[in-house]
């Protein structure tokens, strides 16, 4: 049986992708039959969001496969594994479902390998729905009474197998009447804050304020916002976490107000191979995404532009990070090395 | 004789402004003919910046006392003087400049009025051009050698007489081989970075490198940014100041890091009447400037928008003031009062 998300959508000979370069203007839905176009989608944003790039690297092998028929084989997929790791490089939960479906090709072929890819990827969205319904409790438990929240990015439905990560913890705690505001910066450069993380919340009639990232600090300085929550792409060993850019920024300003900084992620974007946050690649996209948006230019044609996708947050920074499996206070090695062997 | 800049030219019977809301795709003069023109092109953004805002007040009710000709006096100007007030609340040269211009008003009437206030409008457009060009050599001698600076919103030749505040020591610095680099940030929403001062830098040949305003802490984290230079729009007698959105968010990451924030200003922007920034206005603008850019929509139609065009930086966390009379260092209300009383 199928399970189908906000923006993904699994019909066993395909998969379908909510284009979210297009959202909120239009909803269109893009078909996905094998590992090239699930990386170009995963390259292109046409999904984005640590979760849902695992998933979707998932569905796409998982289709690759029914491609190849009776050729399937580990062997053969080896070049559609290449493809979907290249395509973005930041967020470890791709990494992380290509080698679990590995594990699975390795003693299989044909169709039960197929059936057995098919069926992973599934699990794996299934999993990281509950995952988020799980984080959504625990952290909706960290927040004070009726606070106002400030939020990064979009860690919504759109950006997991469903509820969300860090969205997943205020939805929670709005469906519990302990929420009173949510501000989402707009998340400059691709917007996903305007276009994506207040679409989700006005759908669902939770109270959502968007901002300039620049307006955060005089928010906190106001006492307007009683705590940070974010996603996360990738968070090491000692649990400093890359995420989405401006996130740093974030992070530093919660500290200086005193106002607890939460992250939010499965336990799929752990990557305990990395000691610390200085070993994780970031991402740098094109100058285009600084230079315009959507098409309009902004700035001179020629002008150089820094455009990093992430920055990498130190962990003691980030008061507590919240996994399916429970809450990291202070992390650090130890608590989280020991939270990984649960 | 006439005094012109970047982007204001008098020609005595009327005002050209250049409309910076078009910048840099476009290079559009606007004609101003009376202090309506003016109050609505201040209002829209046609002109921006503390100093500039002020300098187009004063020609505006220059040329609304030609337009009264004979009839010219302090109260027959006091309606042009409310409605020039009440164009922008933030920016305290604004009213600097009017009460000025109401000083001189007071002893004359017609044609002798006309002319006074002419001229005093043209002093105060060369003043503030001299005063720059003072504040760029103090300012230049507090960065350390080779520095790579962060800049905020557009402090340059657009916003002022000529030369610039920030920008002005970033023209003296770069003029006296002292510096390597400028990060603009993109300054959303209104993109006073992407538009304005990246197009002053490139036109100068100053090295620049755009980013979004969310990058800002990552750049300090990674030891690329030696110092943040920002303009004001209102200083008040403790040292606290009001500045483009998102002022305050360096301020806080220049703190994290260690870096000075140096805060460059005429004696114009000081307002010694306000005791500390909590007593200052903070303009709130449309929602429309957060939801879409340049027409384009980027969020869901009725989004409600929290948009403040400015914040306070306290002054604890600013390292020194630039004036054109020297430089406030740790600024307090008694440094800053000395300072005024010279």
């Amino acid at each position: 049986m199928a399970i189908n998300s906000a923006a993904i959508r699994w019909h066993d000979d395909h998969l379908e992708l909510l284009d979210q370069r297009r959202l909120p203007a239009e909803t269109i839905w893009l078909p996905i039959h094998g590992s090239d176009d699930a990386a170009t989608a995963i390259h292109d944003m046409v999904v984005r969001g640590a979760p849902a790039i695992g998933i979707t690297a998932a569905y796409g092998l998982a289709l690759e496969a029914a491609r190849l028929g009776d050729d399937a084989s580990a062997a053969a997929l080896a070049p559609a594994i290449a493809t979907l790791a290249a395509s973005r490089p930041t967020a470890v939960n791709l990494f992380w479902a290509l080698e679990r479906l590995q594990r699975i090709a390795s003693d299989l072929s044909g169709a039960a390998l197929i059936s057995a890819l098919k069926a992973d990827a599934q699990a794996i969205h299934q999993e990281d729905l509950a995952a988020n319904q799980r984080m959504g409790e625990l952290g909706a438990d960290l927040l004070p009474a009726n606070a106002s929240v400030y939020t990064h990015c979009n860690t919504g439905a759109l950006a997991t197998g469903g509820h969300g990560t860090a969205l997943g913890i205020i939805r929670t705690a709005w469906s519990r009447g302990n929420l009173q505001q949510v501000y989402a910066g707009e998340t400059r450069p691709w917007l996903q804050g305007s276009r994506l993380t207040s679409w989700e919340l006005l759908n669902d009639g939770i109270p959502v304020t968007l901002v300039a990232d620049s307006a955060a600090g005089q928010l906190m300085q106001q006492g307007k916002v009683q705590a940070v929550i974010v996603g996360a792409d990738r968070i090491t060993a000692n649990g400093d976490t890359a995420n989405k850019i401006g996130t740093y920024n974030l992070a530093v300003l919660a500290r200086h107000h005193g106002i607890p900084f939460i992250v939010a992620a499965p336990l799929s974007t752990l990557d305990a191979e990395l000691p610390d946050g200085s070993h994780i690649v970031i991402e740098e996209r094109d100058a285009s995404e600084v230079r315009s948006i959507q098409g309009k230019t902004l700035a001179p044609a020629h002008c150089p532009v820094y455009n990093p996708a992430f920055d990498v947050t130190p962990a003691e920074l980030i008061t507590a990070i919240v996994t399916e499996r429970g809450v990291i206070r202070a992390p650090s090695t130890d608590t989280l090395l020991a939270h990984l062997r649960g």
